[in-house]
């Protein structure tokens, strides 16, 4: 049987309870002998930054670089928001995803049938929605130097940050889209601000020329970023696969999440390149959501998109395509019954906190 | 009688259509006698590329720095995809916001009551929505260099923008809202990405520091410009006043201007620094809506945005508030009787064309 070796990041706020749920869908599908999960939990974050003054410690470090997949919670809150810089939570997230090589993260937006009132925009115009944001993850304005703020002879300051991207980096990217693309609706959009910045004139040339010479069966068509996130408010339905750099990935991604009205049940997954001789890639998986500082430890937050996470991990990197098949049904199968927790509650349902919802989830799998 | 000279740059597709409409109503408040309004027309964009290979000459520029106030329609569109980035059609728009040193990007995101259901948001989520935001517009990473696109030694391509921001110019804008916001509801939201972006944290440090020692009657809020966008979607009313760089500031005010339902009826003005010894402002006046290419030449494009464009130079150049006023209940009172161009018709409504539109409106002042 094979065996792999996950580590659990809990993280902050929220981030332990949601995280609880999904150490028992692990061990479910354990139990059930389709393959050995080992795990280990550690710090990440905020409470790593209490424990030890960092956000990762070079031991988290080590054990990430050797897990088949990490499986994260979220970071951050007001009690760390006065941390220096380069120890802030985000810090944490930010080396995993570098030292990772994570260059490629997935961010479904689907809106579930059951939840579609949940959205602020028309039922009509998210029902049945199902966008893949593929966003680049290790590039951009988040990594490029320089980054410094400097103090000018007069006194005044100076801020500075760079976008940069080379063309390898923008390539493999839009192959990630691409293939994706293939496996759903055939349709790429790509966006980019190719009016105003280099990066945008270049990224708009590189996907062009790898749909055009390696995936001449996907459509491909362009977007400015500006207009991608109106489109997204106006019409979402109109977008299969969405393709973008780090920043605008950040904000498009986000922006797709808020629509579904489902935020709380929206999964992620950030994917290296497969190693040459093993074909395994390093991974991360996190919820799209964050560590809700506001409501944790109260036992009342959503761990769906935590355990959707982990259904991402088993079809991404352990290849366990079926039971992943398994895990969203269950999850949809939940949400039929009418079982919410309290951020998609609605009249009519039956409430519930984050330790039924688990329970329920088990007890449908 | 005060004399104000105005330039009007009508640009590109539904540009010189709109722009008809409103030298009809300068005429009007002209022949009014409130002050004598004289203006002269030139080519911008693609158009002005394809009289003289430039997208803005330096006589349409050497003009728009003596006006008093430049009333632009809109630019760029298919025709012009191919044409080389240093005179592709927004080239004459950035350098024009960066010649005359505009600075402040007012964009107003207004819901009319009667377009409430134009809305792709839940009715009850958008009306009676007001917020302004105020985008930083001549720095960030739209001017930064180094801007460019090199070839490596091995034949890759590496693409570079540059965001910069100094104090001096995080405070001006940041006083450009507060005082704003001081005329409405005492709210600022400043949106950056400080967990990412060094420009970000000196952003939130100048904005705090503004808001403490000159503005503490005003209530300011930092959010990340990510979450801002998501708020935006879920909870749009939750904000007054919100200030954000040129880059951010591009995408939230079209998510802000598409929640309302009524993309074609906003205006946006652009505005520098007031004169040490005169008070004037240079300032440039446009819709938020593009040049619409697709519709360009029927007839059919909505001149509100346009008008109401002209309607902020009467309140902020030429100091004309009950002017201002005046026309802004004109184009509230064409739309309560019901007249509708194609973009914002629904049923039950009476459409009507471009001109139509016009003569309503002149009609109702
Ligand atoms: C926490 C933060 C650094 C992060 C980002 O900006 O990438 C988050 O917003 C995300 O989208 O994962
Ligand atoms: C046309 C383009 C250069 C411009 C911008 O990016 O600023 C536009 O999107 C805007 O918002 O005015």
């Amino acid at each position: 049987m094979t065996s792999f070796n996950l580590l659990l990041l809990p993280g902050d706020g929220i981030g332990t309870e949601i995280m609880a749920e999904v150490k028992r869908v692990i061990d479910w599908f354990g139990a059930r002998g389709v393959a050995s999960f080992e795990y280990e939990h550690d710090l990440v974050g905020g409470s790593a930054y209490d424990a030890h003054g960092k956000a990762v410690s070079e031991a988290t470090m080590a054990k990430a670089l050797a897990a088949d997949a990490v499986i994260f919670g979220a970071v951050g809150g007001p009690k760390w928001d006065g941390v220096p810089y380069d120890v802030r939570p985000e810090a944490a997230l930010l080396r995993l995803r570098k030292d990772l090589a994570l260059f490629a993260n997935l961010r479904p937006a689907i809106c579930y049938p059951a939840l579609a009132d949940a959205s602020s925009l028309k039922r009509e115009l998210v029902e049945g929605l199902d966008i893949l944001i593929v966003r680049e993850l290790t590039g951009g304005v988040y990594f490029g130097e320089p980054k410094e703020i400097v103090t000018l002879e007069n006194g005044q300051k100076r801020a500075v940050d760079t976008q940069l991207y080379t063309s390898p980096e923008i390539e493999r990217i839009a192959r990630v889209a691409f293939d994706l693309a293939r496996a759903r609706n055939k349709r790429v959009a790509s966006a980019e601000k190719r009016n105003v910045m280099k990066s945008g004139v270049l990224w708009n040339q590189i996907v062009t020329r790898v749909g055009k010479e390696e995936y001449a069966d996907v459509a491909l068509e362009h977007v400015l970023a500006d207009n991608c996130a109106m489109q997204l408010v106006r019409r979402p339905k109109q977008y299969d696969v969405i393709v973008t750099d780090n920043l605008f990935g950040d904000i498009l991604s986000d922006v797709a999440a808020m629509l579904t009205g489902s935020l709380g049940m929206l999964p992620s997954a950030s994917l290296g390149a497969p190693d040459a001789t093993t074909g395994r890639r390093k991974a991360l998986y996190e919820p799209v959501h964050g560590s809700a500082p506001d409501i944790a430890g109260k036992g009342i937050a959503n761990p769906i998109a935590m355990i959707a996470s982990f259904g991402m991990a088993l079809r991404y990197s352990f290849g366990l395509v079926a039971e992943a098949d398994l895990l969203d049904r269950a999850i949809a199968g939940v949400l039929a019954k009418g079982l919410r927790t309290a951020d998609i509650a609605t009249a009519g349902t039956t409430p519930c906190g984050t330790t039924a919802m688990g329970d329920a989830i088990i007890a449908e799998l």
